[in-house]
């Protein structure tokens, strides 16, 4: 199989891309590493070259303040762009890119292409749960606004992807609401309501915000504006807490005392709240695998994404989904 | 001024809504409070009766369980209903209740009546931010589907009522959206996002959910269903961070050590994460006041929403709105 990662994107591109990419190469012998992106600077970087490790360079960089349409279409030669025509070509089954995630959806939805019968792909991060299992919430900003059939098949493509890459067998899927009774919430939740019960998931009714924490279900199914309202609150609730948590333990003698004595506990806290810890986002509905690497992935997180890639493309991913879709 | 108290309502009815209505009218001699229920309960839970607490009697309650709309319509003498139409005749310029939310919305929608021009009436709470201020937040799940005029009107009465009642002077008003760009978000915020830019109000424009806990505007406008998740996953995302902190404060001598000596400092903490500290909150767009007391209000709470309503009936509130409204 042949994976190709976007060697200019992200915070700490090409460095952690390109030694994530080697890492990879190395551990995985029976994939081929194909690292897109200025070859001389990559060249550089890499203290050897693997026979599994490919170099194709790419002229131009998707700039994360580029507006995502236009610099799709005009920089045919970025290295994001690149790699998504590899995966539209059939040169790669799977792209991993850090990079600027509005150019990437339009990547993928541009040049890679949607499966066929699929309306709107989306993007699908694990979100924290106390128990560290996670969660899968899509749509997590593809898309602001939907209908209750793109809610029908966001449910059907997470439930496929929590199954056969993340191992959960008949995973518990949930639709975000403002309560648990079936016709509770807004037009749009109570019309996709009986369409998940239609479908052949396990669809387990309505979730609450306040119980996604506690982990009652494997796949979240929302929209992509309630989604990032959740995933953003949890995020400014939890610096919240603990930024007022650091002013606590400031105030005294008393207080730092204490603080120093649970530190390690409280770093471990954070870690659990931390999403990025959950490895890459996969855009789900696209005619090939691509999958968004957090902007500050480092080379464990790369190389956590390959993991993921090839999960994905031994399971057959797309084609089942693809399947799943035409019925 | 007049102020009617549904005394049968709430977690601790009618004992701390009596004895709220009692301390009420013991510190305020220019304000009657009229206590609307069981009368004899009432009575046997009076010390005394000052001159200024007045008690209707009411024969029926609305429960918890109650469907809102149905019980509103059948149980004409509900105590709950009873005060709504004392609201609507003019016999109370207020009034207050911590029963079902639901059925008290309907009594707002049905019994006391809309102002003239407004379409929707919102429900307004205060939501918890770390400087202590709180930040006005509405709709909160009056109405689960809003449409751009009815944001509009809610920024509008928002503000009017941060200003007279809160004593914010000229309150920043933002608009909850993904991003702080104004071309951000769903066709719902967009469309919005001009008509608060239009209205005689400080509007800052869009606020991210991830910085409302750090008080960045005074009134945060949103429809029902999106701000409905926001609080539910501040509560939630509180309420697993202070139990995963008890998890680790309980796991040895050292952290259980280290727990006695900050506890002071966490219970205060919890508390400004608390939003039932924060006081009723109003149901804005009525033609009279009505606030909502939160399900386990206690003494103190009965008696901050009589405050909260002397002030908005001395700052003409429902004028105000109804004038500005009206244009």
């Amino acid at each position: 199989m042949r994976i190709a990662i976007d060697a200019m994107g992200g915070d700490h591109a090409p460095d952690t891309n390109v030694l994530g990419g080697l890492e990879a190469a190395r551990e995985w012998k029976d994939t081929e590493i194909i690292l897109v992106g200025d070859e001389a600077k990559m060249r550089a970087l890499l203290p050897e070259i693997p026979s599994n490790l490919k170099l194709v360079h790419a002229s131009e960089v998707i700039e994360p303040e580029d507006e995502p349409v236009r610099s799709v279409r005009r920089k045919k030669d970025a290295s994001m762009v690149v790699a998504g025509r590899m995966v539209k070509e059939g040169l790669a089954e799977a792209m991993i890119s850090a990079g600027n995630t509005g150019a990437l959806m339009t990547t993928g939805l541009l040049v890679v292409g949607r499966i066929k019968g699929i309306e709107r792909p989306a993007l699908a991060p694990i979100i924290p749960t106390i128990d560290g299992k996670g969660m899968l919430a899509l749509d997590l900003g593809a898309n602001m606004d939907a209908t209750p059939e793109h809610l029908a098949q966001y449910a059907l493509m997470g439930s496929i992807y929590r199954e056969k890459v993340q191992g959960v067998s008949s995973p518990r899927v949930g639709l975000l609401n403002v309560g648990t009774e079936a016709k509770k919430g807004n037009e749009l939740v109570k019309e996709a309501y009986p369409l998940l019960e239609a479908l052949p998931i396990q669809f387990v009714g309505n979730v609450e915000a306040r119980d996604v924490l506690n982990g009652v279900c494997d796949v979240l199914v929302c929209d992509g504006f309630a989604g990032n309202i959740l995933l953003k609150t949890m995020e400014g609730t939890a610096a919240g807490i603990f930024s007022l948590l650091k002013q606590q333990f400031s105030k005294s003698l008393k207080t730092k005392l204490s603080a120093a004595l649970i530190m390690p506990e409280l770093r471990s806290l954070r870690n659990i709240m931390d999403y990025k810890e959950h490895g890459g986002a996969p855009l789900l509905g696209l005619n090939g695998l691509v999958i968004k690497g957090h902007g500050s992935s480092d080379t464990g997180a790369i190389k956590h994404a390959v993991r993921q890639a090839r999960i994905a493309i031994k399971g057959n991913l797309v084609s089942s989904i693809s399947q799943e879709v035409i019925g």
